[in-house]
């Protein structure tokens, strides 16, 4: 069995952890571990990292590559889209991908930013899933439903097939509380939890039958892809095949298959699951307190009931909370009624709206060489934490606007300037001048930490002329 | 008529903006202004500078007068206490300082972090005060209650005398809440505000009468005041002066004299007057938006009502909230039901029992130099930005434990390092090995501020030999 991660989401639910540039997949939102991180760890005793795959948008491919190299997860197995097209043009071509290797693959699909409490009963289920799969069957994990929830799809069951399976009905968009109400009463209705598991040729035959305009390109769509230039090098479409995946319709494979496919049957996915929705999610999948709290982080709470705080290093005081959500980061703050958490995502909006940048950027800012952070600025300086991994490096470049100066803290660093090599260690300095070629490098095993000043007017991420970039940056 | 203001509170209530080192009084809680800025501006109407006097503890007399540099305070009119002994004390020795240069003189005590929204009002207060407090009267100004409160002394009023003014039928504690009920009824009880007018030669003779032991020491007490080392030269006690002082009684006016004397007379206080006790209190001082939200800093707030919001630069988004205080600070934040305020006076004791250093210290530490901040910190590196006022100087000292690496980001640096000095502008940096001495001096006329890099271990406070310092240090 293959193992098909979907690690494309947004990351606007969870704010402030969570930015549109550092999705929930990549957090640590119940930890530890981040949610990718833990998909994969929950998938590996079925399936062996040589089988497992992953599709996420261009902008994290890099940053989640990093976080699943612990487990030795291929970089080729990959795929970096150039837009959001939803769930069956990423299914489509993972089977496509898939079928080309080998014609009888069974693939699972796993959403990466959900949890699971009990692995080994969910591993069971993925089993029998496993057997119907291969006898053509569309299998879909239904959770049955513990409250009357209107955030999620219901697939209603119909009768029992092969002794551990049901036909299913059909499926039902997110219904209203009513009705949401009556599906809790009837029984007979789960939640759609987003795992499917299918042979790479009956997803196909279903698409080619239901989604035409979406199948008949995949095979071109698998012709366009190659390895990223640069390190890793993870799979991207050519400027061909960027085109094409863009022009295409974005269904959800629900939309697509699964509502009008006669191949679909279900297995109760009793495992604990939960798609950590919203911040109040925590409640059901955290560990609390004897009052009811889930606290993470430098956290005193005196008198507090039924409320989530999480916190960082720096020290959160919370005196008679209850029901409140409140939620720390290094440049954002959220407090907010646990009742509201599910629109976190309009005050996201009205963020962008009012051009908060907090909105979508974080405060450390992921790079292929590592990440920075902004730590403080002046109306003429800027001054920042600068992480460079181990056998990483900057490009080469210059910087039209302003001089830097840069001290090791940890580490040590070679350092490219015009025509001269540097190598630096902790407490060295040197100075870039304004318009001069330079190249940072982390030339040891550990990593490499600098502080850098930066001097002039403007001070801008974009006020950079790349001459050489490992990662295909230019 | 001269002012008397007594500076000398803690910060325990409006944590996280006060702290033990960076009390309520110099913070700006009813902006603009800090408190005790707010202070001395509500009186220059009546009271000319150079009749102001104020007493503070020894240590925050520096940040004190440089708060009160705007208004021309001098220097010499600030006493620092070298411990925390009540009103009496405090006050007994200002009308000794008085009364030995002027024998007539009316003095008029006010505490530093109340507000007053009606400042024409309280002009005239103190103007009908005054003419009592030449007959020899003690004049109190006693507030209307507009709530059973159980946090105040309360005055009784007696019969009208001179027209303007009653006599005080008794002075009494804080009240149980049926008792402040009952007071609230009656309409004869007046909140007793710690702001008091009268003849030095007065309150000294009723001391003498009612408080002999702190009374008898006066005279040796305002012969051991002398200028401080280092500028600028505030007035505190020598040697002898402190011993003597530290043993002397921990009594308030209200208890050693006010209680005591038949010579006390109450004038209502309708003049907006406001202790500002709790972060609840900003609910009566402070503007509003439409949902009863008082709300600063960088904050978008949605649906919430009867909130306080104190946020600084760092973004806070809120959601939902009711009655909900939320107060950040760089370090630390705080977020606490309102009915809670008057308890986080216990919650920073709980801070301090649990040695989290946010409960005393704050995250920009004032200097008599200026301050500093620390931004960052790794296993062997200490962050900080150094802000140095105009004409300031750190002392000629020398480190231990740690190295250090400056870069000038703002202003003009003077720097000794063992023989040599350098001139150092923006742009330019430089180090300073372990066991050098070095000084750094601000040696323009705008702000200079560096970014410093310590290096070594431990990187500790205490890591510094001082051979030489502007301000009596060493």
């Amino acid at each position: 069995m293959y193992g098909v991660i979907l690690a494309g989401g947004s990351g606007t639910r969870f704010w402030p952890v969570s930015r549109e540039q550092n999705p929930k997949q990549l957090q640590e939102i119940v930890g530890p571990g981040t949610m990718v991180q833990n998909t994969v760890q929950r998938l590996l005793p079925l399936i062996p990292t040589e089988k497992l795959y992953l599709a996420t948008n261009h902008q994290q491919a890099i940053e989640t590559l990093h976080q699943l190299d612990c487990y030795g997860f291929f970089s080729d197995h990959l795929i970096a889209e150039p837009s959001s097209r939803n769930t069956a043009l990423a299914i489509g071509l993972m089977a496509k991908l898939l079928i080309d290797k080998d014609p009888d693959a069974v693939m699972g699909v796993f959403p990466a930013d959900h949890v699971v409490t009990n692995s080994e009963a969910f591993i069971k289920a993925l089993q029998k899933a496993e057997a119907l799969a291969k006898r053509d069957y569309l299998v879909t994990l239904g959770v049955p439903p513990t409250r009357p929830e209107t955030g999620f799809g219901y697939i209603k069951q119909g009768a029992e097939i092969e002794g551990c399976a049901s036909q299913v009905e059909r499926f039902v968009e997110k219904p209203d509380l009513a009705t949401a109400k009556q599906y809790l009463e009837q029984g007979n209705y789960f939640w759609n939890c987003g795992v499917f598991i299918w042979k790479a040729s009956t997803i196909l035959e279903e698409l080619q039958q239901y989604a035409g305009n979406i199948y008949s390109q995949l095979e071109t769509l698998t012709g366009c892809l190659e390895n990223s230039k640069g390190k890793p090098g993870y799979l991207e479409l050519n400027e061909k095949g960027r085109n094409l995946f863009s022009s295409l319709p974005s269904l959800s494979i629900d939309y697509a298959v699964m509502e009008n496919s006669s191949r679909v049957v279900l297995i109760p996915a009793e495992f604990g699951w939960n798609d950590v929705g919203t911040w109040s999610a925590l409640d059901d999948v955290s560990e609390k307190d004897s009052e009811g709290n889930v606290i993470s982080g430098n956290v005193l709470a005196q008198d507090c009931e039924n409320s989530i705080i999480q916190g960082q290093n720096r020290l959160i005081a919370v005196l008679g909370l209850k029901d409140t959500v409140v939620v720390d980061s290094p440049d954002a703050l959220l407090v907010c009624a646990k009742e509201r958490s599910q629109d976190i995502k309009k005050l996201v909006e009205a963020l962008n709206e009012h051009a908060h940048p907090e909105g979508k950027q974080p405060s450390t800012v992921k790079k292929p060489w590592g990440s920075y952070t902004v730590l403080d600025s002046g109306s003429s300086y800027l001054l920042k934490r600068i992480e460079v991994l181990p056998g990483e490096a900057l490009s080469l470049q210059s910087h039209q606007h302003r001089s830097e100066h840069w001290t090791v803290v940890t580490g040590s660093a070679q350092v490219v300037r015009d025509e001269e090599t540097f190598q630096l260690k902790v407490n060295d300095s040197i100075t870039i001048p304004q318009n001069t070629k330079h190249r940072l490098e982390n030339s040891g095993s550990d990593p490499l930490v600098i502080i850098e000043i930066q001097f002039g007017h403007p001070l801008d991420e974009n006020d950079i002329i790349r001459f050489e970039d490992r990662y295909g940056r230019h």
